[in-house]
């Protein structure tokens, strides 16, 4: 089973995912940006630098090809083995941050995604956090990687909103308060994990 | 108007696409992959580490980033502000690189073209060479960028004809003996290079 966690930086969306990870036996815990070796040098490419570095259009073709390693070299060799693999972000991420945002460049990142990937999760979870909040929690950690964050919080709300409406849209979504202590959340994530699988 | 030079490596390409830059005026002169600063950092990911380091499919989308940025941040530009501009490699190398050997991948590639790039040089001047003497020239460079060499002969066999047959299906290919001193190939190009411009 493809499991995947969706979500604005700092809606706490890495920590549930390691927590589900922690509940299960076989299973593989990645991420991305990255998630390989390759993948990984894509990944500083992406969240380092000037927010401007980058134009969008660039910005999905270094995803994907981050992602096209991601898969054929962490997550479909698990799959074959017969491992529940858990991904912190996958394409969502791509179809709401370059997508919704940023010039609305949905068809480009659906046809992308249809020549080069073509794989869904089969499970999304997709925590819901308010923005603002989400914000200061992902600059307080000084990552270095906040190229995304540095354009500030009405970019957060516009990436709030193509979550919800993707949570809304796919029957593979499960819509998550992530407003609550970390505990609740998990809790949650772990009732509805049981019952999908 | 926008020149580029296609060939092997080690076929003296890189040498004649200076030499016709230094005999105009207004010219940008540039280099796939690469000609930009974030392209110029792809290229390190895509030129250094092993053979197998990345599948045909993860490397035509990092040429494909590479090139759009290239296109965006150099190219246009200069075009624009009525430059020549001539690139050592384009589109056409990714075509034969990545279409037309490790899979026969050229659809994908002509299907990303159409989707990420779209533009076509007005004129493309293909260096043929005698893949053996090619080979020797790239590898006695000792450029650290040898990942394509070290897929040996047989694969810049298949290169050749590639171009080859590139160079006789589109008009806007000129196709110059590369066996020959370096000032007949240079002055076979300029004399092509007037007459078409």
């Amino acid at each position: 089973m493809f499991v995947t966690f969706e979500g604005i930086d700092g809606s706490g969306k890495s920590t549930q995912a390691r927590l589900l990870a922690e509940r299960l036996d076989d299973v593989v815990l990645t991420r991305e940006p990255g998630g390989s070796p390759g993948a990984e040098e894509i990944r500083k490419l992406l969240l380092t630098g000037d927010p401007d570095r980058w134009t969008a259009e660039t910005e999905i073709l270094l995803f994907t090809a981050a992602r096209r390693d991601h898969l054929e070299r962490t997550i479909l060799p698990a799959l074959t083995a017969g491992k529940t693999v858990i991904s912190d972000r996958f394409a969502d991420s791509t179809r709401v941050y370059q997508g919704a945002t940023r010039g609305n460049l949905r068809e480009i990142v659906d046809q992308l995604h249809k020549l080069m990937i073509g794989r869904e999760p089969d499970l999304t979870f997709v925590i819901d956090m308010d923005p603002e909040t989400a914000l200061n929690r992902g600059l307080a950690r000084e990552s270095g990687e906040d190229r995304f964050e540095d354009f500030g919080l009405g970019f957060q709300e516009t990436l709030r909103h193509g979550f919800l409406s993707l949570a809304h849209s796919e029957d593979r979504c499960v819509l998550i308060d992530g407003n609550r202590d970390v505990a609740a959340v998990a809790a949650d994530v772990a009732a509805r994990f049981a019952a999908r699988s």
